[in-house]
């Protein structure tokens, strides 16, 4: 796919968030008719060979993108990471015990979520440093008897990621690691060995709100609690190939397109995800550095552990954050608010963020601080 | 909405199914940028302005299209009418008991899921005649102590459709009545007086497939059992807005701009749903009358109950079926195989199927028994 010129604002959302303004495009011209099949995307039926082509495509793309292996499934399904929350100790937890990890938000929440199936153990908490560092994975309190172990790879609200996937096998532990990988999938490769199941919403990397997406390792199908719903059953989800029900046929195509997007991409020698990383480091750096290096503006999160994805930002004087915002959306720097929990600012880094955008948004950090300093 | 000229085939799939030209145009105008937002609407926050405005819209239009009173929430969920029927009960039966009118396959995939959560009796089936007539509610088993009684108002795969919603009040049962309408919503009044409950994938009539709609009563809120996943509690939805969890954002904006399109719709002196209703009526005549018309071509479903919707039917030699699809592609209408449980043809006459469309296939049906009869 073609890139368009660039004349769209930069969107700093956190979710559902910018995408590839060439994979837009695409969409846009095949609306009416798709392929000179007479219909458009989301009038198919999902049982016909058009829809059939498109979701088997968007699996094998995904897989060759982030290498997952044979004896892994992919799921299309819905509810989002606030479903999975329920879904996955449904279908993990054989309602015994589970450990979990709390990093911020979104793990406190599978947590607290979890307790409805299992006994839902704190394996490690950050909350007494404000999520501002991760637990060191030696701290943990790992115990024999839990049915997995989760972990949110990267905390959209809190800004922090782990630069590393535990290795629970190391740390004595047999539990499959299930991770919530929602807002930086795709961006930077798995080590699937380490894994045993990883979820994620769509709407950061991939598509848009309304699918999500599952992987899972194929040993841990077929345990679900008699009370998950059969939509929800993984066993029962992988065996139909993600068709048990009527799958958001519109949110698998936007994240094909999105694929076939991600395989075109490069930076220097590298393609797909590898290219990605390497331009997500960059823009991160960018960022961090231009606010670690101004009185004006901080970052509180431990460098060793920031997101990639996701830069929490404050201005040291608050008094001046609704003019901070103000001027950024007149200068094209769109949803810039930090999460009501949080405040401050919040600039979200995404696949689809160029590296212009970044650009951009510390010229305008560097301009506002000169002016208002 | 302008509607443009036809240039399409005439799609006449079961669901995901045709939508409105105007609606399809619209969408793919606004993809880079919806009102000058400088984000398209997959690209906005679920929190901010732009994408409040869209989904206050979407509701208040549908509430006023069927009329939904005040004491009714209308809900934006995800899961489709597969997950409902696992929600459904976990949200009204209070572990108790349920009452299951069989009358195709989708109320009997209803009942077998409640079982995981409730009793599930089976309060009337026309399961021994071929799902092919209702069963009269004046027969129906109703127990006095049933937490709710399901009923699915049209049945897709069967083509069959209750004419007027059972009034259980008037049969004795305080039960509340909890209908899927997912296959004729909007295709005609809904009487609020004698539902507790309707949900709907949105995949036929509303939209894209993804999105479910569920109304419900208000003092149906809040009985959910505790295993009941908290992204489908009903209450924790609707004291959310449907934004508990970040909602299907595109799946309500297209059902939105459907919504736009079906106020604009008028017949005669009607509009919106009752202008529809007329017609589908219109629609549904032509072809069932045809077919009645005919020894080459059957429908075996009684007279009285037969959907407007959904059209079964057979061609008495079936040796004549792959022909028969096969010159209808190459007419322009599509999508006309009968469900693999039922074999035959099926035409699928939703809201966005113009009369020209029925008009159509029944030329075609002419012709191809003129030349094969």
């Amino acid at each position: 796919m073609r890139a368009p010129a660039a004349t769209r604002p930069y969107n700093f959302s956190a979710g559902p968030a910018a995408m590839p303004e060439a994979v837009l495009q695409r969409a846009a011209s095949e609306m009416l008719d798709w392929h000179g099949s007479g219909m458009g995307v989301m009038e198919m039926s999902h049982r016909g060979k058009e829809f059939g082509a498109i979701a088997a495509r968007a699996e094998a793309d995904l897989r060759f993108l982030l290498a997952v292996p044979e004896h892994f499934h992919i799921l299309f399904m819905q509810g989002g990471g606030l479903g999975e929350n329920a879904i996955v100790p449904m279908n993990l937890s054989r309602g015994t015990s589970a450990g979990f990890v709390i990093t911020g938000s979104w793990s406190a929440k599978s947590h607290k979520e979890a307790q409805r199936y299992c006994k839902a153990n704190v394996v490690a908490s950050n909350a007494a440093e404000q999520h501002t560092r991760l637990p060191d994975p030696a701290s943990w309190q790992l115990s024999d008897d839990a049915s997995y172990v989760h972990v949110c790879t990267n905390e959209t609200i809190h800004g922090i990621e782990f630069q590393e996937l535990p290795d629970l096998a190391a740390l004595g532990s047999r539990a499959p690691l299930a991770i919530d990988f929602s807002s930086h999938v795709a961006s930077r490769p798995v080590d699937w060995q380490r894994v045993g199941l990883a979820f994620g919403g769509a709407q950061k990397n991939l598509g848009p709100a309304g699918l999500t997406l599952v992987i899972v390792r194929d040993d841990l199908l077929g345990h679900a609690l008699e009370i998950c719903p059969s939509a929800f059953n993984y066993k029962t989800v992988a065996d139909n190939q993600s068709m048990y029900n009527t799958p958001p046929t519109w949110g698998i195509y936007i994240a094909g397109l999105t694929f076939q997007w991600l395989r075109e991409q490069s930076e220097g020698a590298l393609t797909g995800v590898a290219a990605m990383e390497a331009r997500n480091i960059a823009k991160a750096r960018l960022l961090y550095d231009f606010i670690d290096g101004s009185d004006f503006y901080e970052n509180k999160v431990d460098p060793a552990c920031r997101s990639r994805m996701n830069v929490p930002f404050f201005l040291h004087d608050e008094r001046r954050n609704e003019a901070f915002l103000t001027g950024a959306r007149e200068a094209g720097l769109l949803q810039l608010k930090g999460h009501k929990s949080v405040g401050g600012m919040r600039a979200s880094l995404y696949n689809a963020m160029p590296l212009a955008g970044v650009q951009a948004l510390v010229s305008y950090m560097r301009e506002f601080e000169r002016s208002h300093a």
